[in-house]
């Protein structure tokens, strides 16, 4: 089937908004709303395994950009959508990418603009564009507005997408492994909390101890981050081993958002309705410091999951 | 070598405009200027040939976005990248394709404001979202603006980017193959011209008589094309037999702008310092009919490249 019919069937329905023209056109016009975008690509055999079913693969690729809105304080507006599509997947694949991208899109209140439908020769590839509204004028909360002796918050539990790839890989079924097909993110209502609240701010993409480490190093502050507050995926009540929460803390892809707010914030983030975590301090001079229990830990020699490249 | 590192050393010195954060953070603001999108991808193996150099699919990457602004009568404001890049391809290939690529966006006027690396384990896959401003306020002119009556203009030659595969194919260089590689696409100055006087428009990626198909059937007229008005490329003032020249019609690649505005515009269009021909005259009655020296031809079955996927 040519490109033009399968836009036509399974991409122009979702695309209602007037500036998408039908997906008919070569350009897209914007709402005139957002004001900030971000670009998440998914790759077969990298961001997800090729027996993953396309259904996950569409949630997980809308998701995985609306985490990076929430964590700046915006919600989602619009999105333009690259396919790279290899000829040996069946259309019926398609057909169920479409369907639940469509669904994912209408959840999040996003609407499809644009996009490129291309061949590609060896795994499916996408990149998706997603344009964004600051729910408050301080909106995008960037990185590196930390100072310190601010708390540092997470708003939900890490790991559970490490344990799943494990699972996974494993061939065992488990809830874990479904949220590493489709991560559980925040919902829209903590973008307001943090653009409100947040002096800096991101999404848990690569592993805690990674991504608090670079939102350090923008601020220019340090950290004492304690790790028995962090609440790992499947422990409960129960207290797993130090070496399971360091793992788990390296993991990555965890899409949960990690933000500094002065500590005079703390009880207008603790009345929310939002389920938030406070797991450390930041402090005036750089570097991050774990601890168990109040006990110094020391650092993992990698610190999350690098993008290697060669 | 790192993602991050990557970004830093080749792409974060391109990115000076504020809304970029320096590629440090995980969105964009947007310079608030442009209010259209178009979004292109370039795969190796089906956009580009695996020896192409970095450097001429870099420019092309551009170009082939910049192309489809022109033709709405928009110029470019900002790009978001998604660089698909597999481990086997030297550094070296990088720094040259982000060399050519900064100065692509610098000679056209656009600013890097963010984007995603990843790896992609079979071959570099590329993914440019860029933003357009309307030079007037008709922009963007849609395809489905066209009435019976009105002129068929194009804005160059035909078929370099065709003839350029295919001594690129045969080993052979050529200037053609230099055009295929990095396509001749028309000045930002066309934009203008479109803005004011075109009904619809189109940038010819697919094949003229396929992308002139596509224009009639989204305006709901037809047209009478005057084959031997079009410059085939490299013909000169010599006379190409019809078989070669609905060859170059059919092949895809040429990034001129198609476009048709009513005859009124004509003497406005003539008296402008820009390269455009005259190719035929949209009829009320639908359907695409050719003209070889005021002889009817028979459409050919295949009417351009087809992006066919199954």
């Amino acid at each position: 089937m040519a490109e033009f019919d399968w836009i036509a069937r399974y991409f122009a329905p979702l695309a209602t908004r007037a500036g998408a023209a039908g997906l008919c056109d070569d350009v897209a016009e914007f709402s005139g709303r957002a004001s900030i975008a971000t670009v998440d690509a998914l790759v077969e055999g990298v961001h997800f395994l090729p027996d993953d079913p396309m259904e996950t693969v569409a949630r997980k690729l809308v998701r995985v950009n609306v985490s990076d809105l929430i964590a700046k304080g915006a919600r989602p507006d619009e999105v333009l959508l690259t396919l790279g599509w290899p000829s040996g997947r069946e259309e019926a694949e398609l057909a169920a990418f479409a369907a639940a991208f469509g669904e994912e899109l209408a959840a999040w209140g996003i609407a499809l603009i644009g996009g490129d439908t291309v061949a590609s020769p060896h795994g499916v590839f996408l990149s998706l564009t997603m344009t964004g509204v600051g729910v408050t004028e301080r909106a995008p909360i960037r990185r590196s507005g930390a100072q310190g002796g601010e708390v540092i918050w997470l708003t939900g539990d890490i790991g559970a997408s490490f344990f799943g790839l494990r699972d996974r890989l494993a061939r065992t079924r488990s809830e874990a492994s479904t949220i590493y097909q489709v991560p559980l993110i925040p919902p829209l209502e903590m973008a307001e909390l943090i653009g409100e609240h947040a002096t800096a701010s991101m999404d848990v993409s690569d592993g805690l101890l990674a991504d608090l480490h670079k939102l350090l190093v923008a601020s220019g502050c340090g950290a004492k981050l304690d790790l028995d507050h962090v609440r790992i995926y499947g422990a409960g009540k129960a207290e797993l081993p130090l070496s399971d929460v360091l793992e788990a803390c390296t993991g990555g892809d965890d899409y949960q958002c990690l933000f500094t707010a002065p500590a005079s914030k703390t009880p207008a983030l603790e009345a929310s309705e939002q389920a938030l975590i406070q797991i450390g301090q930041t402090q005036d001079r750089a570097g991050l410091k774990l601890y168990w229990h109040e006990e110094p830990v020391a650092l993992p020699e990698k610190l999350g999951f690098e993008h290697v490249q060669s």
